[in-house]
């Protein structure tokens, strides 16, 4: 087998090996649980814990031998092999904050790029016992249930959809707080389901979309495919921000993200 | 063994046969989940579906075959034996939005009442597998563990706390939308965990304090006796809406609450 060529043959066979891993780092994050836990505070000004640290240096240990001549990026540490034609993204802890304080909302998050695109998607929540995963023409997958995320039949069933977004700040910090604000005056149920537990639930059509702002890669990369293959609509803005690329997101049911569209006036 | 004496002994038995109750409810909710169900529209507006009924029908009956002297009060029918010592209230799908769009974190809240104060309290949580329970001179528990809510040590640690708020339509309907919008905007990581699963991370101290506002009796009620048992402060003010009583809450963390209270000037 060619590592570097896309096919659907390839993808799955990826797509398991990923699924295996995401099966070691939520063992390693269970155990970690049962046990007081270090954290610390980055430059940002965000916590990252011990435990975000240990499963992204055994996600990037891992995928190096499975896959030598692929690219990592990862939220805690530098880019390699940034020439590669497949990319891995990593998000060890998606909801940092959450886990810190035990909420059971928290996920580990993986996905595969080539060319720009995402072509595998994995978030695992082990809160909850589900993994979501899904490749490029495989599908996607809530552990083993295949989903078909189904639209509101029209716009007037949107109103008893949940709209779930993104922390305020990063509204703030991409410079658009009035669309939160406007968000959270909806005539819907609006719920701040923030991080890779909203991102799973607008995947699984659970939540109708979400908006989440101020992105970066990891963050959005398996939401991207997973959403798409659910037979969900995705829609992202890229800004620079200094040197790094954020992303601003809106996804779900297809008529549902339509109108987030229109009715936020976002464009 | 006289049921209409309040002592610790009776209510261990109480607490111990009301855990069974939420054994049988979570059977009839996980089999119901499995299966497609009808909902309908309520004349205020909310939905209500038929494993909420379902689930209302198994307790009372329960209930009123292990505590005939004691009266009920619940969401979806009308009250029982209003004059006894004793009432139990129950809220049988606490986020019935959450249940309708499968999203797992609705529960099943069951309370005791004595003299206007809650004795007992229970939430459970199916999609969590976590059953929350305890009762005055007992404790709290989250099943079989039992909880001691830390307080955070200092003001300045409240910022990296998370703050839970109901939606913002209870806010609207007790007349100050301006509080949740003001809450949007603290200082701190804030979080829409609506229903009882807010309650619940509040009351095992995952997140500061809850701020909860428009609540029926039965929404409230196993909060006010599991919060205070695990160790956190409970701020309850009743509101009378025409033949109704309204709760606004706001509990967690003492200093958090305390914290909260004078930020959102609330008196």
């Amino acid at each position: 087998m060619h590592q570097d060529s896309l096919s659907e043959v390839v993808l799955s066979t990826y797509l398991a090996q990923a699924r295996e891993l995401m099966g070691e780092t939520r063992e390693l994050i269970t155990r970690a649980l049962q046990r007081e836990f270090r954290f610390s505070l980055k430059p940002d000004e965000s916590f990252v814990t011990e435990i975000d640290m240990d499963v992204e240096r055994t996600l990037r240990s891992r995928l190096k031998q499975l896959f030598p001549s692929h690219g990592i990026v990862g939220e805690e540490f530098s880019q390699e092999n940034t020439s590669a034609a497949f990319t891995w993204s990593i998000d060890p802890i998606d909801g940092t904050t959450s886990l810190r304080h035990r909420v059971p909302l928290f996920g580990t998050i993986l996905a595969l790029r080539y060319d720009a695109t995402s072509v595998l998607g994995l978030i695992d929540l082990p809160g909850l016992d589900r993994l979501y995963s899904g490749g490029m023409g495989i599908g996607a997958f809530c552990n083993d249930r295949p989903l078909r995320t189904m639209d509101v039949e029209n716009d007037a069933d949107i109103f008893s959809e949940i709209i779930s977004v993104g922390g305020r700040s990063g509204f703030v910090k991409a410079g658009m707080p009035h669309i939160f604000d406007n968000i959270m005056k909806l005539r819907a149920h609006v719920r701040t389901y923030s991080d890779c537990f909203g991102h799973a639930m607008a995947i699984e059509g659970a939540v109708g979309a979400m908006v989440d702002f101020d992105l970066n890669i990891w963050d959005i990369a398996a939401t991207e495919i997973l959403v798409q293959e659910a037979g969900g609509k995705y829609v992202c803005f890229k800004r620079a921000d200094g040197e790094t690329d954020r992303y601003d997101a809106i996804f779900g049911k297809p008529r549902v993200v339509d109108w987030l569209l229109r009715t936020l006036a976002i464009t």
